[in-house]
């Protein structure tokens, strides 16, 4: 700790659904475990809904609020907008911003469509040339275990990439009568399963593997296609509310299936789905190479299993690692060993990279080329399961 | 225990590999546990190599042994002909079988192609009018937790079935330079982790739920295709050997991946490989239902994992039922109460009920007309690779 | 959210070590995610060290310093006072702090001796009566699995309580050159792995069980009894630092072994160790009534265990539950479902209780009244220890 | 395989319970798995009851019965005698088969007093002398994952053991009205979970470390005093049987919680339980020394934990290690790679052992002398807990 107190990043946040509560958490709480270079200043909450958007930020400790976006890209003591409201809302946003001149951080998936996704990455190429950068938030990789894997995958602790097993399974919509909500409506959400929890699954193994997901064949399904309409007096979340007694088509999918061929020769499964009855928030990766193996799964994200081809035959096995001590990333500045860590805490790393990133005048990373990326692969999912899951190139 | 002894049942068993030594363990062993209505004798042990064949028929208990299978298809004083050896030899010697009158077993796959199969299925058909039962030997149907899992499905206990996801995971050939083995052999094993394990995953997906695979989309792959010849002076087994300083031409597949459309509007994910570093024999399958959810890992066979999604909201979770109870299908026979099984078990419950319809006068199950329809799912899916992972319907 | 805002609550925290950390978060993240009645103020941070309490202060957000806590005693602008120093400074403070009229929030163990801890829970009592409220640390009672093991055994849903085994497993000290540190000195820590982690056993299977430990036999051991001593120029916690030359008596215990006589008939094993190699953080619990049974763990502390001995035959078995439900304790406040919580999350929902007990004008619990009582249990066992494990009651 | 054939080794097993059973399933296999120096011929089933002796023995392939078991003593034509009769027959039978030339197999605890085993380790040591040998029932030793623990001990992967936590967790006397059997009756059993699977906890942890048990403090208790006595005109196991209208006093332990201090400075507890609601046949070990630790539970008997704390400061953790690989003990002569086996398999080990050391000419382990010492420690632990959990030494 120095003397000199570091000069504030101001922020603005648009949104306060569920990322909302998330990212607040991040700003309220990494700049007391980390030693940052710029200190973040939580000024304004911005919201459509002026009642609920005041109430938030006096919940989260935002200074004011605005109840227009735009006030947020004009305000000169505003240094970053961090977008956590619905894809639909992504690119408008992101555009204005960088080019006010605002650094970004943007929710994933980083648009609705390749074509959203192409001009905010060509924004952000544009602004980084000036300085200003645009980070999208795929969270998981900076979760300790997802770090810690691809660190392992860096050294060469698996050696050759072969195979990829990626499942984020959840089951909050496997009752029928369960409402619709913006997530279940692909004008707002873009899709589903596949681009929510989806693309979470294909950035995380492009992340560890360094490889990317060259080709895919998929298979997108929805196997409740109606669904209550919500009852708009009654407060709601964005996964549920109260339900009327009219019903709403669901247009997204509820399981998105694929295969893929990965850029360093490596094949996949995916598997994207909240149907899956029991699993509540699994998201499990099991990544096999010619030396050595790994297992990951959210629901015990203080956990990674490390298996060595090479240990001695008889000491063959999967070793399950408390990714809890001082030596794992990120890990060093919470708790004394074995003392675990949660969800949010994912996103205070994430905000420390982004930070330290802007500190030292850096593109953090995934840039929005990477947001680009990975809507391609969910592009190409799409189209290869209207296509009759012929392969298809993500390029 | 009646006083009168049961009539005898005349064995011959084709084949002294490793399905050979676990068939010959369940004649010895399940008539010691379970009360019979036909007593096996171990008659006869069938092998090319005299050497061997008589060393294997002295180790296994055999009352003696022939080196042409047409011997025992001869023989009047056998009445079954179990039939381990490799798949390319399957048709010949169960067609001859069943025309001369003897029940038979064949292990998994049924055959090498479709064609070989129907051949089969047909001849079963016409014996069956005479009295005369073919069985083809899915033995993982009669792991326990495999036919609770069964059970369960069948009084409801999951509703209605939506996801599928089966995945069977060894990790054998991982090392480049292990050897080619007749299994690596498309003109004798037909196909590679496909029908060798893939074949278990179809079986058993389709026996617990009830749902046929009507339609696939696969891809198989082979990262391996070039391995040692085996030394043939040198002793070996029908998963490795000693290895000679020339290559051969694997023409198998090393991992195969497809999707499924099941009859009952069921989607499901398969994986079979023998890729998949650290995974030694897990066979693993889950099951989401509208009303629950089972898993399974075959590395802890005596468990089942069951999710009853209406149970009290705070108490929702998977169960680990340790199926060893004497509720438990084929555990009151065993030992008491949490005193584990193994592998070879499934076995002696495979004889159990293929004895037990002999005596009935009925068709065991799986019939050969199930393993044709098992090999008309695995010709989709070769097809389905063949054709860039197009959808193949299976029928 | 109401309109007004809550009438604040002026804190003091005497201490900045890893207690201070957790204290600290707390106070800044509960306000932020539950409704409270009072508006925790984070007003004056405690230490004898001017620099690190400064240093301290500043990175966790406390508005000024005191390096003498007789100053927060006497300051009527404090409101509660939360002790995390070691406890051998417990009674002093608490005692001039109630006297004062301040609230108190007191880490366990309660004292360093029973004495000590008679006089802290007299004192409490005194207070009380003024509307002066003292509250004792058992931050575990928090966890939400344990707090829902508790409401499990309250509804019946485990019978009659029978046997209890809790074993808190760490392995810090297990490389015998690890140094010297508070921890290990009898005269500031009152005992070793019985105080410090032992009284977590204590109280979590009292507070599930809703049973008191009548009567003790024990061993305590210690395995290394020199270690070297810490290099006080050099930086260090309360873990751990770096290590001098020169070597010094460790006269704690490293083990504490226990059985106990619990107050509704039911027997129990417990185990406090710093030398359980390979065991970082494992707190485990297993109880096991005529009806059901609970197993925990807290190196995966978002999972309780639970077993009905009522279901139906075939069915039974222990339900791996995520307590990350809306309906589980304190989690409706936090993520959706299945999204987990870390260790420090304890002590917010420890904070919320105080908060909600204060005002109330109702005595938080535990009180320091349960803090003597398990301060008993420590000195019974202690005294077990000495006099040959002979049964020892802890009235 | 050799041409010649090995000798013969006729043996008479004493007693038709569940034992029985698994000796039997020994007799007949073992010889087919792995190449015996001597050939196991199953001569004579022993029982007092002539129809259910016969039964059995028709059951379980023996070629002919006795009810009197000094008929076998007195046969020259038998070579072995198995008791797996109750513990209080075992003295009388052993003395006479080895004064009579006979080898001798008997079942754990070896005696139902340190009186008896005395007499029966002096007769086994004269007997040893004219090379006629005894062993004791210790199967457990046999369990693959359990000798390869030894060996990882024995090679020093664990450094100096410090900590020993050995836990035989059932559940079958929840049941208030479970029937009394002959195990719960203290002239017929010796003891309760104390002699019946304490005894395997004291031999399998001082198998694995090479340690002694050198001094216990123990606590015996006895939940429910008075259950149904068994209608004796009904068939009944030794587990279980139809209950009458009768009561009869349960005489010995429910649980039994001891602590020991071992022979090398490790100490340990112990635990042996009917009453562990939902623990199967939980027999769960956990070693913990200066380099490593391991952790093994019955109910998933082919695997065993194992940590290395030597490995690089951010791959700590267990590692799960399938013990089901032809380089662990015994695998190789059962089935490929990651195949299970069950708890059966034990008992063939054992009979491989013997019959090895048999054909040697040396003396198999453990002997009637290790029985003799496990049965101190046992009487050691009663006589503690009827002294107030005193230590008390087991010399």
């Amino acid at each position: 700790m120095t003397d000199v107190h570091p000069p504030e990043l101001r922020v603005a946040l648009v949104g306060h659904g569920f990322m909302g509560a998330a990212h607040s958490q991040a700003f309220r709480v990494a700049p007391r475990f980390f030693d940052l270079p710029l200190a973040p200043v939580m000024s304004t909450l911005v919201g459509r809904n002026a009642a609920a958007t005041t109430a938030a930020a006096e919940k989260w400790g935002w200074q004011k609020t605005s109840n227009d976006w735009h006030e947020v890209v004009d305000d000169p003591d505003i240094d970053l907008i961090d977008i956590s409201s619905p894809g639909s809302t992504h690119v408008e946003i992101a555009v204005a911003a960088l080019a006010a001149g605002k650094h970004v951080l943007c929710e994933k998936p980083l648009a609705n469509s390749v074509e959203e996704a192409e001009v905010m990455a060509a924004a952000a190429a544009e602004a980084a040339k000036k300085g200003v950068f645009a980070m999208v938030g795929f969270t998981y990789r900076r979760v300790p275990a997802i770090t810690f894997a691809r660190d392992l995958v860096a050294r060469g602790a698996l050696g050759q990439i072969r195979q990829v097993r990626a499942a984020y399974l959840q089951d909050w919509l496997v009752d029928e009568e369960g409402p619709m909500t913006w997530r279940l409506d692909k004008s707002k959400a873009g899709s589903g399963s596949l681009g929510d929890i989806g693309a979470h699954a294909i950035d995380a193994v492009q992340f560890i593997t360094g490889q990317t997901l060259d080709s895919v064949s998929g298979l997108l399904h929805t196997f409740v296609t109606e669904r209550p309409l919500l009852d708009e007096s009654v407060a709601q979340t964005s996964l549920g509310g109260a339900a009327s007694s009219e019903r709403g088509q669901v247009t997204v999918d509820d399981v998105a299936l694929f295969t893929a061929r990965l850029s360093g020769g490596a094949i996949g499964t995916f598997e994207a789905t909240r149907f899956a009855t029991g699993r509540k928030n699994a998201f499990r990766i099991e990544i096999h190479g010619s030396k050595g193996a790994l297992a990951f799964d959210l629901e015990r994200e203080n956990e990674l299993e490390f298996y060595d081809a090479e240990a001695p035959s008889d000491l063959l096995g999967f070793k399950r690692i408390l990714v809890t001590e001082p030596e794992h990333p990120y890990f060093a500045n919470w708790w004394p060993t074995g003392h675990t860590i949660g969800y949010e805490h994912g996103f205070s790393h994430q905000l420390v990279d982004l930070v330290n990133a802007l500190a030292a005048g850096e593109q953090p990373t995934p840039s929005f080329a990477d947001g680009l990326q990975v809507q391609r692969v969910l592009e190409a999912v799409e189209r290869s399961s209207d296509g009759g899951s012929a392969w298809t190139t993500t390029a």
